[in-house]
């Protein structure tokens, strides 16, 4: 980190209109120099998504006060690959995304825009956090969040990001004075149970919504779950290599050579 | 797996209009009993986003001829969500996804709906692969890759897949007869240098396009891109938990707690 202030670039996947990038905005303005790009619509669930077979639009934005804001029409990735290389024309020296409204525990990273920001920014080598709040509501309380934000920002800026990673901090929705600390874990093992709820609409044509709930099998008490469930924020580390290195020798005996 | 003849489920990203999709239908057609849930349009670049914010369709569809085929609205994943949970209301013995037109080695998984559906399947604990082809033509010649997805299809019928694990297989855009073998590899460290196009509409407001080329800085001949490039089709083992676990000690070093 150079002695000038840090760039700290901020995006999201709920949109540039939503209390949770407001509140990363104010928690992480006292350490650099801030420039927004966030989606001007709720990209929820977008993933990895990139905006490849439409055009992509970007414009300034008064919605976020004193600080540069711009709005993007794409996804979250979009956001950051267009704030970086068209806006910028630079890397910055930090990415946060965030903060969520809605917890992105385990496997939720490869289903959340936020935490894929994140991804995105440590494959361009960049130094990038995702933050989430357990609750969903548009009207969250990010007094906690905020305050780990703040103590994340400091450890951050004072420490080398580990090779090719970003990471993922989930903040439980409780007040701060209940908050036992911050821990680092691994993703839990939990998955979405699925399901579908089949509607008809005026014409009688079926249509579908994609619903369910969040089941943990993971009974470790080292996972990102059971730090949320017991008072704690936490920290992942995710890396963007998803070869499972582990089994390479089980598949060179499938003979499939 | 059963006696009976194993229920394959294909879906893809590039849609079910796609020269892949019924090039892959063909190809594993003589292994089981096969069901098609594909996007109604092209679905690249969507990497592992879910229709959270919005409805979805689903309907019978007859491009695909002598198997049961439905188009849906959404993207891969709501393919495979839709599919197993209001479809079909049970797990298939295996899903295939692809043959995508372009390959998606290295940090393209991210990216690759293609192979985010095959993640899904993953997560469902199906035996998932996906397969992709180095040629991003419509008109692309599937002749290889049809004799690559075989070998793939008796290997994965026979063997039990590693657990949490799907496969993603790219094939070279070369004659069969000049296919060395297929190679199980680690995906490449290599991204995606984005360039931004820059253009202006006819009222003279800016648009941008996402472009670029892909850089290879991976110089290991245990890779996707190495064995592409060299004549070989490649298997790389995914998981779907992106904790990156050789970080953990040096984390809790940082006195976050």
């Amino acid at each position: 980190m150079s002695h000038k202030k840090p760039l700290i670039f901020v995006t999201n996947d709920d949109g540039i209109f939503a209390k949770g990038i407001l509140s990363l905005v104010e928690a992480v303005k006292p350490f650099g120099e801030v420039i927004v790009v966030a989606p001007d619509k709720p990209q929820s669930g977008m993933g990895h998504a990139i905006t490849v077979n439409t055009l992509l639009r970007m414009a300034p934005s008064e919605i976020i006060k004193g600080v540069k804001a711009y709005t993007c029409s794409g996804t979250p990735v979009d956001c950051v690959k267009l704030g970086i290389h068209e806006l910028l024309k630079r890397k910055p020296d930090l990415i946060v995304s965030g903060i969520n409204h809605g917890e992105n525990t385990s496997t939720n990273v490869l289903y959340s825009g936020t935490m894929s920001a994140a991804v995105e920014g440590a494959i361009e080598g960049i130094p990038s956090v995702g933050f989430s709040l357990a609750d969903f509501s548009a009207e969250a309380n990010f007094d906690t969040a905020k305050v780990v934000v703040k103590r994340m920002m400091e450890a951050v800026l004072k420490h080398k990001m580990p090779f090719d990673t970003c990471l993922n901090v989930n903040i439980p929705n409780i007040p701060v004075e209940e908050l036992k600390g911050i821990k680092v874990c691994r993703g839990a093992r939990a998955f979405w149970e699925d399901r579908v709820d089949k509607r008809e609409d005026q014409f009688g044509t079926p249509y579908y919504w994609l619903s369910g709930k969040f089941g943990n099998m993971d009974k470790g008490a080292d996972t990102d779950l059971w730090a949320m469930e017991n008072g704690y924020a936490s920290v992942v580390p995710i890396h963007f290599d998803m070869t499972a290195y582990h089994v390479m020798g089980e598949l060179n005996n499938w003979e499939i050579q």
